[in-house]
């Protein structure tokens, strides 16, 4: 009998926006995987630490995050035989995944690597995109309309089209995409339709106008709502 | 001291996809309320029968189904005004809300009729969108991937510009207009693209290739997804 894979969807950052299903997922499985940058602490792990009890064995994954894909790819690999050998023993393995491992989220490398030889179960999760709507107070999408999700690194020329095309825009990854991403929505006069927020439902969860946030300074973890029909929930 | 209405985010439909959070609050909350329709049991309060516990008093919200918007408005305007008689006596009151109430959910009907006078709370869900993803065991969207999220409803053309302009393509509440939408998936040439699902995550979900679905069957909570890239991850 081989282990089984668990993509655990964590949710955007507060403890207990997990859902009951991953948590006792999480409690009853003896190896825990997850992603972490080359130094310092996991976020992921940080958000489920307050569920954490007993003893397991722990695998961090640690991630270049460079242009260049080549680095990161190779670092899954690494780790998707990593997690081979537990399964193949018979042992389960959960990995842990901020928001839901399918919205954009890098256990899909793991996915690829894994699910063709091993059972794989996925536990979808509260994405940021709706953590950011409730934490902003305001209603993603309405009735019939068109929601459209942009990763800010995409070209300006193809963010402008999109956003044109859309009644409700989410633009995820903003980081240091962020000037650039503004001075669009300056040029498109969707300044007073469009909201900014980062770190959704951390302790450190911040709300800004679009306008205040200093240049250079979002982090990674940002995210700019766009209603162009405004409260249309009204 | 007036009460808090909590919009809880209660998941897509298996019962322990509801977070701690929403948990936490529904089993506090003395006044619950939840959405139904005109006859038959509510979806929503069968989703978290599983965790109720004690006594408390239920209002249940029956709205109109209808192409004509006014009865269900009209409906709203009563449910605002049964809702803050409990909250003007300090009574918390909790909706139930299917998926996330700010991912076209109805909740957003009675937070724009209540949130200017009451503190409202929202507690974000696993939305169907991630619930489908995962059910079907494909990744929503990687990397860069533009997403666009699009309510059957909409008119052929409409429909048909937006699945060009994305990478990946979720098409919500398709009901009714199933033969429409998959003749124009059939015209586009993405049927071996695409996944239906229905009823995600509860006892009786149902995934079935496009061109197995009979005609005129498709109920109102099923989802198509295209990948227009394939499969991305690998």
């Amino acid at each position: 009998m081989t282990g089984t894979l668990y993509g655990l969807g964590i949710g955007p950052g507060d403890p207990d926006l997990i859902t009951l299903k991953a948590l006792k997922i999480l409690q009853s499985t003896k190896v825990l995987a997850y992603p972490t940058l080359e130094e310092g602490d996991s976020l992921a792990r940080s958000i489920v630490a307050p569920h954490l009890t007993g003893e397991r064995t722990e695998i961090p994954i640690r991630i270049p995050m460079t242009v260049d894909r080549k680095p990161a790819q190779d670092a899954y690999d690494v780790a998707a035989e990593e997690l081979k050998k537990h399964l193949e023993q018979g042992q389960d393995v959960s990995v842990l995944c901020e928001g839901d491992p399918f919205f954009y989220g890098s256990f899909m490398y793991l996915f690829g690597r894994i699910a063709e030889e091993y059972p794989v179960e996925v536990i979808p999760g509260v994405s940021s995109l709706t953590a950011c709507a409730t934490a902003l107070q305001a209603p993603l999408s309405a009735r019939n309309d068109i929601l459209t999700v942009l990763p800010a690194p995409l070209e300006t020329s193809i963010l402008r089209s999109r956003i044109e095309a859309a009644d409700s825009v989410a633009i995820m990854k903003v980081g240091r995409h962020f000037d650039r991403v503004r001075t669009l929505i300056e040029e498109m006069q969707l300044m007073d339709k469009a909201q900014y927020i980062e770190r959704a439902t951390l302790e450190n969860q911040k709300i800004l106008a679009l306008a205040d946030v200093p240049a250079n300074a979002a982090p990674y973890f940002s995210m700019i709502l766009i209603h162009k029909r405004g409260q249309a929930w009204k």
